[in-house]
């Protein structure tokens, strides 16, 4: 088995025109014979989010710490630690830091996916 | 999209000769339309534990809050809110509360196993 603190995975940090202050890593992967999903944890720093876009993957998702919103449905709906979120393939969403904390979530997506 | 807090769904109990003050539901499963992976999550109250078993299916596990160890490798390994941990299929593995708060993690397999 393999047991790690996400933050000892050296992040990859996304800043520019649709994603800010977003740093992330790949925690469990194919390289650890993980062959069916991914985890991924992000840290989005208070101000930033990820970008709202879609893919023709799923997430699954659990928020650790900090706050926050998704949009999604048309809307935007508050997030906080024990948040769980589904976006099925080829919706809209985007997630949002609105507080003074680090927003810290793990997301998986299926291997059909890119990693990262 | 679905958004929950993972409390909102009534959690199945385990308390039997090989499980010990556990808790747990399915937040994400094919009932939402998830088909490739399935997300439960799981409390286990202080001195509880999972039972040490083997299946086919792998783990991938983040820990959110409160103190335990996962019996992994042939040894006893300490985890903290944050600890990230695959379970490949067919490993040993066992989970313990070793502090005094709830042990809080989500646990998600692929979609051949059973959902919980």
């Amino acid at each position: 088995m393999k047991i790690i603190n996400y933050t000892s995975v050296a992040p990859t940090h996304f800043d520019n025109d649709q994603a800010k202050s977003v740093a992330g890593g790949v925690v469990i992967g194919k390289d650890d014979g993980a062959n069916n999903f991914c985890m991924r944890v992000f840290e989005v720093a208070p101000g930033g989010h990820t970008p709202k876009h879609t893919h023709a993957w799923e997430h699954e998702i659990f928020f650790h710490a900090g706050e926050g919103e998704v949009y999604g449905n048309g809307k935007l709906n508050p997030v906080v630690p024990g948040t769980v979120l589904f976006v099925p393939p080829n919706e809209e969403h985007q997630i949002r830091n609105t507080g003074k904390e680090l927003l810290i979530f793990a997301c998986l997506i299926p291997s059909s996916a890119p990693e990262l």
